[in-house]
């Protein structure tokens, strides 16, 4: 039997690469600069499939002992067709059949879906959305996304690009969005707009995301009010998603997760101020168990599953 | 073979009863006054009983000919349990077993469900849903909702009470709402709050929203614009949708819908301004095909599915 699946999960910073065994672990891994890729597609898939050959060497797993290939981008991917649409954060990414030249190359069984699906189907079966139905997991990063697992599905859309709830207006009025529109709850939350106003608001112009952490950790207070109105940004935009898809569970996961603590109080607080209180009363909101591995392992649950 | 269902269709104002045949056809029909029962379950259900004696006596229609009866209400309902859990605009209905109330003394066998689901099952079956597999079905009246039909299935949420469009703020700082939230789309374009709108711009505290529709197709300025905002409001909800459930399809229907010619110009603006353009680039949004009586349709697809 085929133990392992390979994850590939393609970030605007880097790729990540994952032997995947059967139980959702991630037994060895390795990682690539995205930028050094950028230009030129080939190079990219290439650089890739060098990669995994040296994870197998390394791991003495052979490609015979692979049950399948499973890919995550950043943006929309036509998981049926195997094409890339588009990529907002990596250039010149368009209509490209990413999955039949990956697979060409690698000669391994290939799958590719949007990243914050394969988290989603990551965390549904071996994280926080375990035995849930019915929940919505979102991830707060560069860009905002979301995974909606309805009826004991993942709801992929008319044309497999639902869930960009980065892209829901939280104003009808609002600061321009990279997206075209304005207003959107990723205007307000993605990880650029946080550090450009960390930047201002600590007069610091390579403030991180990180630094303004490490401050709310030593209790500054406008370090703490950062973050606790990225969390009511956050608590208004679940307050739709709750009222509208009545979910059990709502996760919360990507890099500016990793300030939960400052964030759940607040967000918890709005839900109940404001949401309706039925649908409130039965949704938990918790954060993202996998953190960074939850790609690769969403990669590992895609290949089983288009491999049933 | 039972040829016919009962539709009842319970609104705030009135109660529409109706013989359904099996093509979706209502073949006969009566009207009770809501307010005359309000205070009074027993006088409520045995009304209903009443009425329907009197419609199935009129048509000649007897009770072995009626498959069964399916019962739309203004608000939270379990269909599972058939209980009322709360309707907000007809007092004194919490946790009524309603559905074997009304069994018992009709003697066929009843469904209950929240009405939008059943105006959504009734486009989805015969009127403007015909054959899509995602779409979102949206009523403006009194109350603001929504049904949702993804992956070829009406969603209910995991409480049965998915579907609150109404309640997905548009706004973070906005006007207090009936459900005790604020900036809520139904705070925007209920029809209350039309009234009350309408009643200060027009000067006439009896005004009705068919007077500001015949004023706007009288070419008044103020008319049309009233109904622009409308539409202005609706289409930012809209965004939202479209880019969360990359829906193929929007129907709008209920009592606003009336103005659909005022109001669909702007709505599609918008969307096309505002929305990602994958997701805006693959939805319709059109008018609801069955008018007032997709309840009453929708209680007998309810009906025919359940019998299955």
């Amino acid at each position: 039997m085929k133990k392992y699946t390979l994850g590939i999960d393609v970030g605007g910073t880097n790729i990540k690469l994952g032997l995947v065994s059967s139980v959702g672990k991630v037994v060895s891994r390795t990682c690539l600069d995205t930028s050094s890729f950028k230009s030129n597609k080939n190079k990219f898939i290439q650089g890739i499939a060098l990669a995994a050959d040296e994870l197998m060497e390394e791991t003495k797993i052979n490609r015979k002992d692979i049950l399948g290939v499973g890919v995550g981008l950043p943006g929309l991917v036509d998981p049926v067709k195997g094409v890339v649409n588009f990529l907002p954060n990596i250039s010149g990414w368009k209509n490209i059949p990413f999955k039949k030249l990956l697979q060409d190359e690698l000669k391994i069984p290939t799958v590719i879906d949007n990243d914050v699906n394969l988290v989603t189907l990551g965390e549904w079966q071996f994280g926080a959305g375990k035995g849930y139905k019915n929940f919505v997991c979102i991830t707060l990063g560069t860009g905002v996304g979301s995974g909606l697992v309805l009826n004991n599905d993942l709801y992929r859309g008319e044309g497999n690009v639902a869930g960009e709830l980065g892209h829901i207006p939280i104003n009808e009025k609002g600061p321009k969005c990279s997206c075209g529109g304005w207003g959107c709850f990723e205007s307000y939350v993605g990880n650029q707009y946080l550090i450009e106003k960390g930047s201002k608001i600590f007069k610091n112009k390579n403030i991180q995301l990180e630094d303004v952490f490490n401050l709310a950790n030593h209790d500054n207070v406008r370090a703490v009010q950062f973050w606790d109105e990225v969390a009511t940004h956050t608590g208004n935009v679940l307050v739709g998603i709750i009222n509208l898809l009545n979910p059990r569970l709502i996760i919360i996961g990507g890099g500016v997760s990793n300030s939960y603590k400052y964030l759940g109080a607040t967000i918890n607080k709005i839900v109940k101020q404001r949401a309706m209180k039925i649908p409130a009363s039965m949704v938990k909101i918790v954060k993202a168990k996998l953190g960074d591995d939850a790609g690769l392992i969403g990669a590992h649950v895609l290949v089983k599953e288009r491999s049933r």
